[in-house]
């Protein structure tokens, strides 16, 4: 008997009929001698249309009110599935994040996951309930109701996984695994039957947005086994999916490099003319970090005269707030800059791979595929698998095609 | 510095725009200098369309799982408050039930409240917070969420008010007081600067439906100063209300009768024939009870050869779970009777005033202006200040107005 962690987002709740729906696969896989806890999203549209009253009534809602409210999409998905599950004559329990209890820190609406309560759910496993969780929530030290964020849905399963030992998370979405790039841009991609944790980590951080990043990170830490399926496939004659692994694979030889991740929400602030001092990246990047604007690329250039320049991404939707956190930060003198400017029309491109630690060349063939295709590169940043460009936002179709081909993507590996 | 808890429905809160009334009407009396606790209702039409999801599910859903999707309604509206007041610059902050924490019972979908903690909110008022609270819920003991049932964030307040020792509790309606009958029927009723609580009890079950009636017995039980007000009126310039007051009035000799309460949400259930033997009423209404089916009247007649017939009166919504229950009794000889049957078409009317208790004749004039309009009477029942009949529904208002008429209810008492 295995215990397996289902996950179901918004759009696979998004009607009576949906629910039923996922009822059914649940109680498919129940049937099979599987121990199941379901974690479940708000139904589709029904996050924006209670955000979407809040703000008719503040521009800048205050976060803890806006938790309330937002965890209570969940909380109606959860009582729906567990009664359409009761209706198919199995036992089935709800929990909230609160009830289970998912206790989180108190950052309302991007709160973290501290500790995850297993006992009752066990006990309800045990006694032969399928249990429904509602994801993307939990309570804090204090009891208020905290929500992880845009996406917490799939970090709340994975989390569960972890403290109840689960054999497998399984994420069901409308795409039937993860493949070597976005099939709505290049026809040829192609599903890939494993990837491992840390090539899905760049995937998912740079944009392929088939996982949320959180998830794959609390995965990875807590060596759950992670696979991704689709929830429109029939219970019984369903694809197997991507399996996150946490081994290297064996044939580094022939698979350099897994796919091509791409970002659109992403803008490009840059510091120009600033003070190269031991620090300075300290004293610009602080006020960003305690705005809770989370960073992501950060570069800084050789030091020219004693000044340097540096930039970084942030999220399309924090452009605006790091602005003017910046500027506030440089009027009080924390810092001092010729000038602090941004660009909204970037977009990201990354080739990931693990092969990549041994091969070199990768860089250079990505530079001169995006080179003969008069796409220029306006930062560049490489980790250990993976490499990613800043490029105008007008050439992302472009250049992951061109990288797709260059890497020879359409074609299986040969094992 | 006075302590006052506010009590909205439905439609008070049934868009942003009356939320943001609610939030000017709070608002100015706690610039009067006093602090406020503010219990809220589901936006109106929220509730039935989140049991309408439940019920396209299964025709008899859980009620633990209706209760958890249920109290999301509540949860909506006091985010929402909540930063309706913040906009206005005060501070506010929300709590569900469970964070109260208000201890129910177990019953779903109408359990009963059996302590509330205060601490929490008497810290956040004194601190110059308003206190919004979600009526209608709480929390079991083991953490599960229950629902008070329809109209239970009436009570939700009141006890709230008791906890907190409060100076008054005002439950805003789309009426402005409690009126001698319903002006819909009688246009000449009155609205009453006062009512007793028994008088108020006794119009509230039996129809009155401005308040809930356990919110009237817990006002009783714990002596809450409790006002009924119309929130259509401006803050500034709005009538006092009816209040509810635990004194006899003066003034007995004037007012025999302070008001016709009239239900049509009655069914009649006839036991014809049973054995007239103890413990027969027992054997007979266990069932029903344990059922959670809420009885009202219960009349039995004189026995005629060791049988008798035994009448009470349900909720519509429950005869036929009423008739099922008892054929089953009646099925496995729990007791015997020559027949079951029961009626849908009547209605209950009654003449409800504490100056009854020293006057002899108010039956009698009753009943009078009734047969002089060829109303029949199929069943009656007294109690010390008040009497009701139960009639054919079509009499209904006929009835009320014949009586309003007969006890000139529309002259206000010299006093």
């Amino acid at each position: 008997m295995a215990l397996i962690v289902h996950k179901y987002g918004g759009s696979s709740v998004g009607t009576v009929e949906r629910i039923k729906n996922v009822a059914r696969r649940v109680a498919y896989h129940y049937k099979q001698g599987n121990q199941i806890v379901v974690v479940v999203s708000a139904m589709q549209g029904e996050t924006n249309r209670l955000l979407g009253l809040a703000h008719e009534l503040s521009k800048t809602p205050d976060p803890r009110e806006l938790d309330v409210i937002a965890a209570t999409g969940e909380q109606v998905t959860i009582g729906l599935l567990s009664i359409a599950l009761q209706e198919m004559g199995l036992q089935s329990k709800s929990y909230t994040g609160g009830q289970v209890r998912v206790l989180t820190d108190s950052a309302f609406t991007k709160a973290r996951i501290l500790s995850i309560d297993r006992d009752n759910i066990i006990n309800d496993l045990n006694s032969g309930k399928i249990v429904v969780v509602a994801g993307f929530q939990g309570n804090d030290k204090d009891g208020n109701i905290t929500t992880l964020g845009r996406g917490g849905s799939d970090t709340s399963a994975v989390a569960l996984a972890a403290a109840l030992r689960a054999d497998e998370c399984q994420i069901y979405t409308d795409v039937d695994g993860v493949y070597t790039t976005d099939p709505r841009i290049v026809p040829e991609a192609r599903r890939l039957d494993t990837i491992t944790f840390e090539e899905m980590l760049e995937m998912a951080s740079l944009g392929s947005k088939v996982l949320q990043i959180r998830s794959v990170e609390f995965a990875g830490k807590y060596k759950v086994k992670l696979r991704v399926l689709s929830s429109l496939d029939d219970p019984e004659s369903s694809a197997p999916g991507t399996l996150i692994t946490f081994e290297e694979k064996n044939n580094v030889e022939q698979e350099i490099i897994s796919g091509i991740a791409f970002s659109r929400d992403e803008a490009k602030i840059s510091i120009m003319g600033v003070e190269d001092r031991p620090g300075i990246a300290y004293a610009i990047l602080v006020a960003v970090a305690e705005a809770n604007i989370d960073v992501d690329m950060i570069v800084q250039n050789i030091s020219e005269s004693g000044h340097t320049d540096f930039s970084f991404t942030v999220g399309n939707a924090e452009y605006e707030k790091t602005l003017k956190v910046l500027n506030e930060q440089h009027d009080s003198r924390k810092f001092i800059a010729r000038e602090i400017k941004g660009d909204k029309s970037i977009c990201k491109v990354s080739v990931v791979g693990i092969g990549m630690r041994t091969h070199a060349g990768v860089a250079a063939k990505m530079f001169r595929a995006l080179a003969e295709e008069g796409i220029n590169i306006q930062v560049i940043s490489t980790s250990e698998i993976k490499i990613s460009v800043i490029i105008e936002e007008k050439y992302l179709e472009l250049a992951v095609r061109v990288l797709h081909k260059a890497f020879d993507l359409e074609q299986a590996p040969v094992l």
